[in-house]
């Protein structure tokens, strides 16, 4: 059992570009203590559209749990998950960023490019934005602006 | 004048984390054809709000026109203009990201981190961006599915 504290309930979606990456980040996960959830999609050989599988992740967040969304570069998902208010999807490129976007920006969706990234790389990305803590204070007032 | 064919109307906008880089781009982007409308925040020293300043720009664009958006990581102000159906808003970090948002996406908004990314490189990947077409044809279909 690895000794990251991860959120209990995990939901994680990709389209066909995402595929491969979000199969090798469900296999890594499973040694920790949640629960990961693949919501599609099942294959990198049939071109789906990326906003399906966003609209499918992020009716399925609440406050007590987080979404990993995948695609080509992570552009296309990540604006799609924004178009729902009570997310904060956050398209990250390394473990910095991914730090900052819970710490200042409380995001419970992370983004990610798996062609622009490496799968390992991409994995520890995920890990540091799913450990991370909300900083709260002077912050919170603009994640508040971001739901009205 | 430079060479390069940029659109002829660009809103950009800032945090006071952004201000800095929004100057320089504002003043970079003086020597090409194309008017840049800057919509504050007008000091670096002020604490503000990213989501107020992301929604004022968002407002304002239409199919004629494009927008930069910055802030610390590019992360807030991505997800607030993105809440906007008729903005498609893209966090990019490289030039790739960049003629990717635009060439899959169709993206009319550009999010930057100031604190990510060096002025000029951040300058370059504005450029980029603001110069790519649109491919179309089977990316149309994924972008129409983001205005419902």
């Amino acid at each position: 059992m690895g000794n990251l504290f991860l959120p209990k309930k995990i939901y994680i979606a990709s389209d066909h570009a995402g595929f491969n990456l979000k199969k090798f980040i469900i296999e890594s996960l499973k040694k920790y203590q949640t629960e990961v959830f693949d919501l599609g999609c099942d294959s990198s050989k049939n071109s789906v559209d990326y906003p399906d599988f966003a609209n499918k992740l992020c009716d399925k967040i609440d406050d007590q749990s987080f979404g990993i969304l995948i695609c080509g570069s992570g552009i296309g998902i990540s604006i799609s998950a924004n178009r729902h208010k009570q997310i904060r999807a956050a398209l990250c490129h390394n473990k910095n960023t991914a730090k900052l976007a819970r710490a200042h920006n409380n995001a419970n969706v992370i983004c990610l490019g798996a062609r622009i990234l490496k799968p390992k790389y991409a994995l520890n990305i995920c890990k540091t934005f799913l450990s991370q803590k909300f900083d709260g204070k002077r912050h919170l007032l603009r994640v508040e602006k971001l739901a009205k």
